[in-house]
């Protein structure tokens, strides 16, 4: 049954000002243990080693997105717009809300280390027997399914999934607007105002009135800048690299059989792939730490230095390339083993461009990731086959590379090192 | 030795927009395992119960507190005052740096509970074998004892005491403006850079030339705001008082012998009152978190419930009085052992003017505490003396009380309870 | 006839983000000649030689107005509050938007010189036959009637009134924080989404609900602290005291029948008394500047000297005193008669405590000046019966006072002065 | 004499927060009737027709200018570049609070009206008999000729050119910061303090280290979009347009022996060509927007029109074409002279491409106008050489054309009008 508060609520909000709340089902889901737990989730994972002012959580950001989600709907009801059905509402508020529930401890690299996906994560928690769960169905019968299917995808209106998952989606605007405002840089800083106006439901799709082409362009520009200063920043990718590795080596003790003095549930189950969503709610960031700051008195040196590495912020460094060779990772894997490194832990390529990189890039097929704009002749078009400089953008990739590796340990190994090793890794800088 | 890096090394700053290190010796104190260790320490210790946006660390604060003394100093030397001696630079920023590195998990409860005071772990941090202390030592011998002095307030020079913990120093300075930055409230905004150009070393204190008056009155206003609208706010309350009560429980059990499941080094230390410096750091909020968590599986029931309603905040609620009668504590204590409930655990009366309120204060004789404005003839006088604002709020006090309990537990038991005792709790509202 | 446009209009703002306008009515008093008038009448009047970024108009202020009245109406509506009618929507509306319609040159000045007053030009603006007229009774006959009774406070719904005219009204609220946006001061900021979440409806007044009683103790700080820190700055006032005593001379010569080089109408008119509307919408900030600049080639060696100093920014100094005695005008006025100097022209002794100062203060007697509290019992409760800290500020006088003089033709006959009246005008601080 | 103030000046500035001044010959510049004339000349024309915030004048930018320039001179002289010579610093700053001083009222217009540039005024004001000029002289003789010949780029020092006019000049940073900020747009925000911290002087120009070019990049695109959502803005543009008609037409007027009503010196002057210096800074926005009220009532009905067109802001509309295409010119000169109107006075067309475009191009040999990168090695390299994103933008030309034309008259002979005349200016869309 929905019902309605009987007086709104708000939450004090750093960037939309005051997050307001209307719906009891939107009240006691803020409320759930599960949507609590997200205040100790990160937003940004490790990225407050880079910018120490980035340490927001989950929590925060879910609350924003829902938040404009919400004012995307108001918006569409007072226009009227015969595209939008009222009985979508609560269903993509509720979506909205809870997209993130699923995310785990640092996610990228828990997610890369146990191949597990924090969609899934969302939907098993919406699905099983949780106090989300409960919330939602309370609502009625069958409504967490329906909740569920907006998140992967499945819902039959594709305008609600255009508002929690599409090209213009509140996700992507709230954690832009929130990403900047906690690191301090400027770069995310876009007219949100602006863009919620000229947004309606069109045809099957959230389009973008052509009078706003600018306020996106100048949206799109805020993201460009954000992955590469921000999210792609090579000291953030070094901690979670230190993260992967941790989890490698536990995982490889733990299967070795390995007898750790410090172990907690649910570890097990978290090594076994046999979690279910009542344990999985229980890891969180803490928990890791903890883990962390106890193997750092483990008896396999391995897992105690990276540990610390990762606790105490002890990175490895790293070196930029214009482009990365297989004659480089020849050479150093080579030089690795003849000084006693391993490869395997103590050394990393990475090519940030390899990630997805969802800077809007213009097709054939204008697809759902597209955005579209829809002019004066209520026609929809490609939004870069009219803006100049999203054209320009288009596809755009950048080559960089980078190296990373133990810079305490090269040093004491640094003379055995060939002169060429020596050169590519940029040694002699460290030199006092 | 006190060396410079070869190039100014900066960190991206929400508040100041950049801290910069200058000095070799800074750079090391904050790569050391203690001062990293303040990113898993809150500097709003459980306001984000609040603030939603209150989650950045006491890592965050230091650094900013740091760069505000950097910044004087940088005036100080700019102007040549005569009574700033550049001897005094390098130990006021390590001063700065470090004045809370003794900050333990949720500090003010934590502090009750176990009867320790953070500023005596920041001079054990800086005296005892710690990374700290090595890099300290580094620069001179006996130098960890010069800065350790500041912070005790017995150093020589009472210039230096008083940017460090004078009543306009950079410690309130920096977190007036970044809580306010976190939490979305506007109250804590004032001009900084008005009050750093006003601010000047004069006849062994730190002064504030006349023409700044009203940029202080500002910030004593911006100061008497948030201490009423966020430090003091009645939820954030509720939440220590869990916290306490949780240690208070632990503490029980385990001078009563209980075996707990769930127990890591180095609680036991904690609970024994024989931690040194390097088991002290590792306590941090992360490990509080965890524990918690899995005491949420004791079997103690009272500690299992407490320890759950602190982990998914189902906090106690409270009623607010005009004042808090004795006839009231008499009331409620009788009435919660007639119903069942133990008034040491389910009941806590609060008065949070009992506790030390720094808004500014007038007083006969100047102390260290007050403002001293100097004025045109060079002179100085009392602040309260020369602005009615601030005499017009010397002195204020609040008179409210409240009274905690926890709603679910009394509404089961609501029609036990006297008339009086409904009234005064005012269980009424929580009918539907 | 009311009609609303066919899409909703924006002007962008930076202190709102977005004007809105829905109404035919709105838009087209916009863009009437006597409201684009007000570009040319700046907001702050000569606080521009003070701080420079003050260079906005009553146009941008209006609109905000008009944009907050909006708001909380708009608010009024959502909450369905029985005390609001929707009639009086759009009435509101027009009186918030053409409050400052008649506003002359530099308000304040002029109105001191020639005896008008604004809230009469703005009722004549609206009544008489100007555009502005004419749109409203396009909306029904008898609607500028209406319209104008709100301003001059005749209208008989008081909640109207209140929200055009009452101590929380849009009009403070828009000028406290455009003010403090364009001048660049932190002073004036407060937080104006809260205060407008906590204005309501009630027994005839707009009342703050208790919960928002902080809120609006910040923005009385905010107004006090404006009040000193920018609208009475003694540099405003001196420039100020310019402007008058060019009007003043400029009437004399009109009256002894003074032959001016430059003279434009409708200059005469205003000598004389009889301007209408449509002469008096000729008089504008440019009007008066190009006057003044042609002025500086006067034959009158007064009125051209007098002119200059405004127009290049030539002003007479001040000096500051805790209190004004009457000896020290005695003093004065006979040593600038026994040194040829004119105490009428080039003497002046300001006390800004004698202006309207309306900040809040606490009365015996609610009446219309005072805000309302409406508590969680339903009842209505004077402000400064709760707030400590306005209790503390209600009433809080200044007492300074300063005197106004040519420092340059002071300096000449320095040495003909008594030594008193060097000392009072601290003469000597001028000598290099 | 080049000398210091007793103590530092502030002004209170929204963008830069202070502007600091330190020395006397600074001072005594900003106190000349030259330049405080700035005060009544705005920074953006009349962009204030389409963004009511943006009355801010070149007084307060200038001060910006000088302000930006001091910062990164004090930031050279930290540093102690070898490329940079502590005797160039007053020079340059003089040339930078200078540099806009000869800008005329609604400048772009009047310049093209009257074929004059204000570059030229500039330095006329510097050099003829004005209080500029004296101060210059006071700080050594033959210092103003050195200050102008920065201005018009004869200087022999290109580091101080650059500074003062070159890619990356203080000029550009404090108006897009300020246009910005005044008009509340967002486009126009970059990392102000980020930028200075990496230009360098280096080899004859001001470079930018490696390490800053995101920063760089940011400021390009949010140049970008100032062009096109600020300063080319069409309604802006049909602004400018109505002041060149007026200034055409008065001309004519004037050449044809026309006897005006209104017509005050230095008007006369204008028209003949003959204006010296101490007549072109009579002429300010006051006296331009005075003489154009005057001029509603002349008989010329043409100039009678124009004014009120300007002063109550009636001003032409506009179609948006994605090209321009010559039959269109032919067939609506013909189709306006068959309906009685002059194609003269009642039409414009307008390619806002054809005007100059600063945003950054690359080229084949990096000019003066390049931005150039510092790497690693201490080699420059063009910025579009490593930048992808400039590299994309360099040389983007937008394609939009507009026809201007007033719709009040176009509609009263809309019938008499082809039926392609009618598309092409869509008119249909005016018709209720």
């Amino acid at each position: 049954m929905h019902s309605l508060l009987s007086e709104e609520k708000v939450f004090k909000d750093p960037i939309h000002n005051y997050v307001h709340v209307q719906d009891q089902a939107i009240w006691d889901l803020i409320n759930t243990k599960e949507f609590q737990r997200l205040r100790r989730i990160r937003q940004l994972g490790t990225s407050y080693f880079t910018f120490h002012g980035a340490e927001h959580s989950r929590f925060s950001h879910s609350l924003g997105v829902y938040e404009i989600t919400r004012r995307i709907i108001s918006q569409f009801e007072r226009q009227n717009y015969e595209d939008w059905s009222k009985e979508e509402r609560l269903v993509t508020l509720c979506a909205a809300l809870l997209h993130d529930v699923g995310h785990g401890p640092f996610s990228h690299s828990i997610e890369e280390a146990f191949d597990v996906h924090h969609e899934d994560w969302t939907c098993r928690i919406l699905l099983e027997n949780t106090e989300v769960h409960q919330v939602l169905e309370q609502v009625e019968k069958g409504f967490s399914k329906r909740v569920a299917s907006i998140i992967c995808k499945t819902y039959p209106n594709p305008i609600v999934v255009d508002l929690v998952t599409g090209p213009l989606d509140a996700d992507r605007m709230d954690y832009l607007l929130r990403d900047a405002y906690y690191t301090g840089v400027h770069y995310g800083t876009f007219d949100l105002d602006r863009i919620l106006r000229v947004l309606r439901p069109y045809k099957g799709r959230v389009v973008v009135k052509e009078s706003g082409m600018h306020a996106v362009e100048h949206y799109l520009m805020s993201r460009y800048q954000m992955y590469w200063q921000v999210y792609f920043h090579p000291v953030t990718r070094s901690s979670e690299l230190m993260l992967r590795l941790i989890f490698q080596r536990a995982t490889e003790l733990y299967r070795s059989g390995y007898r750790f003095k410090y172990f907690l549930p649910p570890l097990d189950s978290l090594f076994e792939g046999t979690l279910n969503a009542q344990q999985y709610v229980q890891l969180d960031e803490a928990f890791v730490q903890t883990m962390f700051t106890q193997w750092m008195s483990e008896e396999d040196e391995r897992l105690a230095e990276l540990s610390q590495r990762f606790m105490e912020r002890k990175l490895y460094k790293y070196v930029e390339l214009d482009e990365m060779k297989e004659s480089y990772k020849t050479l150093l894997r080579e030089q690795w083993e003849r000084v006693g490194l391993d490869p395997a832990y103590d050394l990393w390529f990475d090519y940030p461009t390899d990630m997805p990189y969802d800077v809007y890039r213009s097709g054939e097929v204008p697809s759902q990731q597209h955005i579209l704009l829809l002019d004066r002749q209520y026609e929809l078009v490609e939004l870069s086959k009219r803006s100049d400089i999203v054209h320009s953008i288009s596809g755009l990739r950048r080559g960089k590379a980078y190296i990373y590796y133990p810079v305490d340990k090269l040093m004491r190994v640094r003379d055995r090192l060939s002169e060429e090793a020596r050169q590519l890794l940029r040694l002699d800088r460290h030199v006092k």
